[in-house]
């Protein structure tokens, strides 16, 4: 099958290098015929002008520019030509994902997107694969390898939020401007699609609660610590008596689970569904040859012909009013926090009675506290 | 597709009361329509007699049995009168792939196997889908819940071994001969079967080194805590230089590693190909559900006409020449030992020097130990 490549950076690279030198696998039913790239390059593939990609003879169409614009508009138009999409591009898809779905089925054509959560982890293919006999009841995961190597590295070696992104960025793991990764917006469009391949949910990325790492400081990891618990920044989602529940939070997981122990900057993942109960998939969460290997696990999957279960997602809403919990907070404003405050977790912090998410959500709107941390103390 | 059953036990009950309740999912393609058991039973669809299965109308056959015999014979006549199977029969599949999977070639049918490593957790399913685009280089696991659940709760709770064996038979983790178990034969024919999956490589079981956890004491337990590793039974393959390594053998593992966390009765098992790196699967590696779940994915595979990549395995020699570790030994023949010795690891242990697996071998046959226990240090 012809695929025409948008973006060539860190994944596309990955990508069209595994096709390119994929000649005994069966990526050797692949073969990439044009690349949109920003700058001119070596490769005679490569094109600056996307009238090239449309004028060009492909099926599929393979997405990794990254950003809404024009991402949005050159996936739109590959799929109103009939082209197959694969997107590696969680922000543009999590952004307008019903209306892409919506076209794809209108034209008969797929749309794939192992690549935009969890790297190299065949997370949507888990997904997939599961629905065919169960229904997923939750799912809960590590999907950004910046902060877990930041929060991995400042639980073993007791370094301070600060050093640590800095060694992060000095490494490449972290972006000049971090962010998207560490205010959770990143985890956030990766959990809006791991809901659409969960439970056929489509939800506004905006609606998912979403809270980061930004304010943790070393005297959080040592609570955890203190009590058996290694914090992680979490993705939740579960559907549980008709209610959709999606948020984005620092979770102290206990430390006898096995997410818990997932370091460095790796990712992890766990569905719970009806008959196979919790199943786990951990790897690479990032870079050039796992997530490229995730795009072209898609092209396959398309150029092979296969059935792919789920994904008729429908547009949702989501209600977290089902999700209580225990939360850790460390805020100069405590006294906002007096009526559900519980017991006292060091210097500044303490943590709550079991309590509804929004209730504590709308009580963190209240103290306006810019440093405000909230974490949940994991059942 | 219609299908016959052979056995109704755990894993039989499991599968077909997936396939019985699944009428929303793809399951509903599926239809058990003969059921060969041992003891008469309430089901209409339930026979006593092999002929009842041979006369009727069914395109596939779905073995969980145990043991070798009859199953081995039924599956040999489904082959041959052109059905397809799926097994969960370990032990019967790892004594006899190559003349069944010679036999299917021929007759144009499948032979799958997902739930006869791993139960629930799709082993075999994602080493077929790394290598639609990868190599596997090597993999390691556990794969045998049993074992975890003693080796884990003699970590977390210091018992020892003989103690947590018999709560192992109270809670039915445990057969009444564990002798399979604890000694490292289950793991032994799982090994054959991923490395069928892994390694296009069929080797006799029997060629497999396997030392299980029969002598293994809290001293060796606390010797691991002292030195930050975690002792789990490791089933362990690799492809390297031309040589195919193979064995079953306890490793203390290091405690950062996330292997070393997965508890209680859980197995899982990592890969490492070529440019996924390592991915890694954890789940429940036995039960009725999680394993019914798997021999139905099976099912649904061939139903689906899936192409399945892989599993033209050659008759192969293990080859554990390029194997070099240290290992650590209890024994009350430490003499047989000194040439090797590195350290002393307590009152009756040892921690050797790097050296060949093979020549360790060679000198625990030599010690003729009974009460031996060793392991790997993991590097």
């Amino acid at each position: 099958m012809k695929v025409a490549l948008l973006g060539f950076g860190t994944v596309g690279k990955g990508a069209a290098g595994i096709i390119d030198q994929g000649r005994d696998k069966d990526t050797a039913g692949l073969e990439i015929v044009r690349i949109l790239k920003r700058t001119p390059a070596d490769d005679p593939r490569i094109t600056l002008d996307y009238q090239d990609i449309e004028a060009c003879d492909v099926e599929l169409v393979a997405e990794c520019m990254g950003g809404l614009e024009p991402a949005h508009t050159y996936v739109r138009k590959a799929l109103e030509a009939g082209r197959h999409v694969v997107t590696a591009n969680k922000k543009m898809l999590a952004e307008h994902y019903m209306e892409l779905a919506e076209l794809a089925k209108e034209k008969n054509v797929r749309l794939l997107f192992e690549a935009t959560a969890g790297g190299g982890i065949p997370w949507m293919a888990a997904l997939r694969r599961v629905r065919r006999i169960d229904d997923v009841e939750s799912f809960r995961g590590i999907l950004n390898g910046t902060t877990n190597y930041i929060l991995s590295a400042m639980t073993d070696e007791g370094l301070d939020f600060g050093e640590m992104l800095k060694k992060a960025q000095e490494l490449g793991y972290a972006e000049a401007d971090p962010t998207d990764d560490i205010d959770g917006y990143d985890v956030r469009y990766k959990t809006v699609l791991s809901a659409v391949a969960a439970f056929d949910a489509a939800v506004r990325p905006a609606t998912v609660p979403a809270l980061g790492i930004r304010h943790i400081s070393a005297a959080d990891i040592a609570w955890g610590k203190e009590n058996n618990r290694i914090v992680k920044l979490i993705a939740a989602g579960e559907k549980k008596d008709g209610r959709l529940s999606l948020y984005v939070m620092p979770q102290f997981l206990h430390d006898s689970d096995v997410m818990a122990r997932i370091g460095k900057n790796f990712n992890g993942v766990e569905a719970v569904s009806t008959t196979l109960g919790p199943s786990t998939y951990i790897g690479q969460g990032a870079g050039s040859l796992p997530t490229g290997h995730a795009m072209v696990q898609d092209m396959l999957t398309i150029a092979k012909g296969e059935e792919v279960t789920a994904y008729e997602a429908s547009a949702a809403e989501v209600d977290n009013s089902g999700v209580e919990k225990c939360f850790y907070i460390r805020t100069a404003r405590p006294e906002v926090f007096a009526a559900v405050r519980a017991e006292n977790a060091g210097a500044d912090a303490f943590v709550t009675k079991r309590m509804g998410l929004n209730d504590l959500l709308a009580l963190i709107e209240k103290a306006a506290d810019p440093e405000l941390f909230a974490a949940v103390v994991a059942d």
